[in-house]
């Protein structure tokens, strides 16, 4: 749907607010009629935008090839590998539209702040399950547990955006997911090399 | 300042973008024409409001206790304790302006980028130093660097931050940087829990 990909990559560029219902139609090719035929308002364009989010980038996770390896820690660490590979490039391709949009919406809009909750936890709870397998596989336990980290995988995801927006240098994310790395190695006792698939 | 406190406490509750000059101007207490006196631009208060917010945290920071411990990893992982302490309560009184600020102008304002660059990096400038020390002093070293991991505990803030905004729950936040709390004490060899001061 043009208006749903309009809204991915406006407000990707320039953020939620900053992003008018004349640049979203410009940017879909469809004038404001067609707009408020499909949208009572902009925010409703922004709920189903991070529904569209949550559909788009959960069917590229879905298909990636970590999910091929038997060992579930050898899937946790694919998995931050495959986010080291989408970090390249300008910042709004590879950034999150919903960690965007919540960072300014997060109190003015509680429609727009649950649709971008669901889509994170959605997310992480993907990698929850992988965390638990790898827990009990590996015989690993600690005052944290699995949801806590997936969820920690996707505040350093988010937060590495940040520091590549910031620096506009992409690789300042790398790094900082590169630490996110190292750190589920050392959790599983492992080297902070790349795993070898088992 | 008042615009510079309104800036910091408007655009941390609902983005850069959607504070109008009129709602800084009222929530400062001034008029239109007092504001275009002082900044001749809302971009023009984002930057002075950067350096703003540099300057107030950097005095807080400066002045917090962590640094009395003679061991410098104790003044890291105090550090990380320090930001623990500070999120509590809504998240617009313990987020950071701007990583708020540069999530959505990073590709529009180069100015106001480049100020919300130079406030991140240089509060990790102070903590690369006590890494730096710390990495000496207890003999550790790795395929990371202090730089590094001093900018990887600004991401994982950052994005502590927007899962609090997401979930509307400070512990979302907490429970992430409780994380890198354990990786840092991972790394320098130490158990996760809080560690003495020697």
């Amino acid at each position: 749907m043009r208006l749903l990909d309009a809204a991915l990559s406006v407000v990707r560029a320039k953020g939620y607010a900053a992003a008018s219902v004349e640049e979203l139609c410009q940017a879909a090719g469809v004038t404001k009629g067609a707009f408020f035929h499909h949208f009572r308002s902009k925010d409703a364009l922004a709920v189903a935008a991070a529904e569209y989010w949550s559909e788009t980038t959960g069917a590229l996770f879905a298909d990636a090839p970590y999910h091929a390896h038997d060992d579930p820690l050898a899937r946790v660490l694919g998995y931050v590998d495959f986010r080291l590979e989408l970090i390249r490039g300008a910042p709004e391709k590879f950034t999150c539209l919903v960690g965007t949009m919540v960072q300014e919406v997060f109190q003015t809009s509680p429609a727009i702040r649950a649709a971008c909750e669901a889509s994170i936890t959605g997310h992480a709870a993907h990698l929850e399950a992988d965390i638990a397998e790898a827990m009990r596989r590996h015989r690993v336990s600690g005052t944290w547990n699995a949801k806590s980290l997936a969820l920690h995988t996707q505040a350093v995801l988010q937060g590495a955006f940040i520091l590549a927006k910031a620096t506009g240098d992409p690789d300042a994310a790398r790094d900082s997911v590169g630490h996110l790395r190292r750190y589920i190695a050392q959790l599983f006792n492992r080297p902070a090399t790349k795993e070898r698939s088992t």
